[in-house]
């Protein structure tokens, strides 16, 4: 069996979570596995790195940002082939570009366009544990790239849909995917299996899991995830495209506090007002959801939408002009609020499921602002203070 | 003009400094000048590498330590090519591999093959001053190989052979070549200029300034160097062919405290002894030096002879089966040895500097063990606690 293993900067932190991590590789191999590891830096690294950066440039070059950056893995790559080889097992530590990933030009959040695994392949031929700098790859003018965010998640699914990998297995602090944040949330349980889709909206909806690109690309090529602890020894999530608990309705309860509000009030009701607005957030890059417009009342209309927190002024900013223009009453960005999300592919098919959430709310007293949804998936805005209490609430109701 | 600058370890060691070495940098590019530069890691990164390594393999493989220890001048590449950017000055930082540089596959004390310039041609073209990590290449499996010790003198004075630059300029935390270690001897003097032969054998004799290997180079493809100060703005010392001061006797004493000798005394006075001796101790790869061949008498002879301190042991491991076989009467090796040496062009066409030498310490009442000449060089073993006065001693007597 192929098995790509991928653990974050937390799992390898010191000398002895890196040691940690090469007695679960060598497990697998020795269970007569091909393995290939991607790691990301090391917590600290990353943040030492950040700092001197800041210290001579605050505004460096995204470019050599990411030469900069990029040391990290290497760092961890070759720190973790060594503690292999300490466990008496071969190991090959593989920067981005000799594993062949290839991406496009966007330094500091670049998006992989190819991978290679010719090299991998090779190494795994002569029976070596394949260990892969995660997070980074080269662009077309040969230099150094970093994927953003999450970006070492991404890494362990391309090079497992590009060897077409049996499993690719995301080692991280937490167990697996929980109905709810474990850590906050009494009875929150650990999910044996969740389908892409529900996954993905989770993904989004707050829960830090698994970065959505991740997912989104383990969907498109059929790669099965499984999200487990590299400190405890515990069966983990399996995600994939069709999963054998559909009698669940709901699989979690996602919080997410990192949203702004942003409202404008006593639009003209007019036709194409909508569009004009929203057509304005879109230039300036900000993605938008939570939409909630009026029923016209005395020939005008409100519109608010939540968008990212940091992006909350630059929406205002954004309008301010054509609300002006339009004789707006007002215009505004809250940020005293969080969006709360149930998700389950089972609501599709379940009448009710939006009903018994608000129920749960109201009966804890709490004020819904705003609703959306999707097919699998109901978000509510609320106020920041009641979050907790309102993922409590929901979480209690549809999990008892 | 086309310049190559070469900045160590201390001088990148902290953001003051990698600001200092910008500035210096950028005024060279402000008169005119291509300017590439070449950086070592800085100076705690690499202590601090080495320090993860051996927590978690104490022998892990020269590969894995290559890719480990190549991240130390990715980080500083970057950081200086963000503080060039701050000054308003245009920079890339280019990797090893980016800016050319094929080696063989001896991992941690790799030799540069060939330097492929094209990048960094193309980038100078764009008018931007190109950083490149010294001390780093890569090998035929497309692997990342070091230089080894001094690896970033080297891979400056590769580049401006590549380029055919007009000066290569190593920037380090002295002024420049002395006639002796400014540090400990009083009236040292600065050299304005040195031959590539006597700077080569002041390297081999203990002077730490330049690398003996990034020399030869700078001999064999007639690139002129300059070494000085980073911190203090001076003319340096020039190293090339054919310099104007041969007046000069000698220009330099050197003193090389990591030397051990080894004495064998009573061998057999047959043919091929002294044959055997060395063949055994160049079969267990240590270089030798400073060779003293006693007279025969009695039918037996004593042979001594100096190896780097770290192989006194092994040498006398690899010689103690033949000494036995042959009946010899000791078989010793001191530790408390130092060989101090003057080195100058002038002594080739001058008498009597070695009786100089000699008288100097005999006044000193210093002993001389044993003595070794090449045509520019004459090298003597002294007592490791008369080293410093022995190299006193001599300077005055040149120097006054």
């Amino acid at each position: 069996m192929l098995v790509v293993q991928k653990f974050g900067g937390s799992s390898v932190a010191n000398a002895e979570r890196v040691m940690n991590v090469a007695r679960i590789v060598t497990d697998t191999y020795k269970q007569g596995n091909d393995v290939v590891v991607v790691v990301s830096a090391q917590g600290d690294t990353t943040d030492d790195l950040i700092e001197k950066a800041k210290e001579i440039n605050p505004r460096a070059s995204k470019r050599e940002m990411d030469m900069l950056m990029a040391s990290g893995e290497q760092i961890s790559i070759s720190l973790l082939a060594m503690a292999i080889d300490a466990l008496g097992f071969p190991a090959i530590s593989l920067l981005g570009w000799q594993a062949g990933f290839s991406t496009d030009s966007k330094y500091s959040s670049a998006r992989i366009k190819r991978v290679d695994p010719e090299r991998i392949r090779a190494e795994l031929d002569k029976k070596r544990i394949v260990v892969v700098a995660g997070f980074q790859g080269l662009n077309k003018y040969d230099d150094i790239t970093t994927l953003g965010r999450g970006g070492s998640d991404t890494s362990a699914v391309a090079i497992a849909a590009a060897m077409k990998a049996d499993l690719c297995q995301i080692y991280t602090d937490v167990e697996g995917v929980y109905t709810a944040d474990p850590r906050k949330v009494e009875n929150a349980q650990k999910l044996p299996e969740i389908t892409y889709d529900e996954m993905l909206e989770l993904a989004t909806s707050g829960a830090q899991v698994l970065n959505n690109r991740s997912v989104e690309m383990a969907k498109k090529y059929s790669v099965e995830l499984e999200v487990l602890s590299s400190l405890k020894k515990a069966t983990g999530t399996k995600v994939k495209e069709v999963i054998e608990m559909e009698k669940m309705l709901i699989k979690g309860v996602a919080k997410d506090a990192g949203v702004a509000r942003v409202s404008i009030v006593g639009l003209p009701d007019s036709p194409g007002v909508a569009f004009k607005v929203f057509s304005r957030v879109a230039q300036a890059h900000i993605t938008v959801d939570n939409i909630l417009q009026s029923v016209g009342r005395d020939g005008t209309k409100d519109i608010a939408f939540t968008v990212p927190a940091g992006s909350g002024e630059d929406a205002v900013e954004a309008l301010k002009e054509f609300c002006e223009m339009k004789g707006a009453k007002e215009l505004r960005c809250d940020t005293d609020v969080a969006k709360i999300s149930i998700v389950g592919a089972g609501m599709e098919t379940h009448e009710g499921v939006a009903a018994d959430m608000f129920e749960a709310l109201a009966d804890a007293n709490i004020n819904i602002q705003t609703i959306s949804s999707s097919e699998i998936r109901i978000s509510v805005l609320v106020a920041k203070e009641d979050a907790d209490r309102a993922v409590a609430a929901v979480h209690r109701h549809f999990f008892g």
